[in-house]
């Protein structure tokens, strides 16, 4: 595949959004939450903002996306607040370069530290093999955080 | 002691600021978050800036604070984000009462876990002892989190 990683521009946006949507992975809260941080992003800047943005592109279709930002009060601790693939490109190895792109960028930023956060559902069994197979420990788990039944896996990568 | 636990109104600010780094425990990235939390909190009212502050009150001196709201993405999970205590008043029961204060607050607003991530350095261990007595768990632990050798101590309590 011939495909480029580069920072979102504002054109980006929507293709991102509906990236977000058409997963079916994620309910309308964390849809609207990556609105929020893409607004903070356009509008303030990565620094400003705190949300870094890539981009993986094909052409002119963006096929999935990344957001990684410093963690408030740590020293050089990086969060992985998003991770999305379009569903038609799935298993084309899009995420591996993604999450490899920003751990890449964390540590030309001079993190040490990357937390990927995910759930304990069967939904997001795709997602913790993923982490795993990227080289992420499954560090630290809340019981029934996000929801009763719904638990908080907290994934680490020191870089 | 007669005293009074409210919402913070803004002509606590200065002394909630002045209680923050009087404290010695808190470095300036972690005091000017306070500062931030509290502007937001005026600007925004509790429900916007997602900031509930509660104030300690003897007669016009505020002698103690505690900030609490709502995390994100989650069902009625609540992060208690500050308790602080004026270094001249501590062992005489203020951050007790706070928290005692923040939990019925959460519980009044149908929060069912409350969140309060702390350091694992010794520093901190008057606060660790302060969240075992009060009936927090310390379910997780991230190592190294805020520094090298400065572990996230992750306390639960379920209400």
């Amino acid at each position: 595949m011939d495909f480029m990683i580069t920072t979102a521009t504002e054109a980006d946006g929507p293709q991102i959004q509906s990236i977000t949507a058409s997963t079916g992975v994620f309910n309308q809260e964390e849809v609207d939450s990556v609105g929020v941080m893409w607004t903070e992003y356009l509008t303030l800047g990565s620094d400003d903002s705190g949300y870094h943005f890539l981009a993986y592109r094909d052409g002119d279709r963006v096929l999935g996306f990344a957001i990684y930002g410093p963690r408030e009060l740590t020293d050089r601790v990086f969060d992985l607040y998003w991770i999305a693939v379009d569903p038609t490109a799935q298993c084309k190895g899009v995420g591996r370069n993604l999450l490899t792109a920003s751990e890449e960028a964390v540590r030309a930023m001079g993190g040490r530290m990357l937390i990927a956060e995910t759930s304990g559902t069967p939904y997001y069994e795709p997602a913790r093999k993923f982490y795993f197979a990227m080289g992420y420990e499954n560090e630290a788990m809340i019981k029934d955080f996000y929801t009763p039944g719904d638990d908080l896996m907290i994934f680490i990568k020191r870089i």
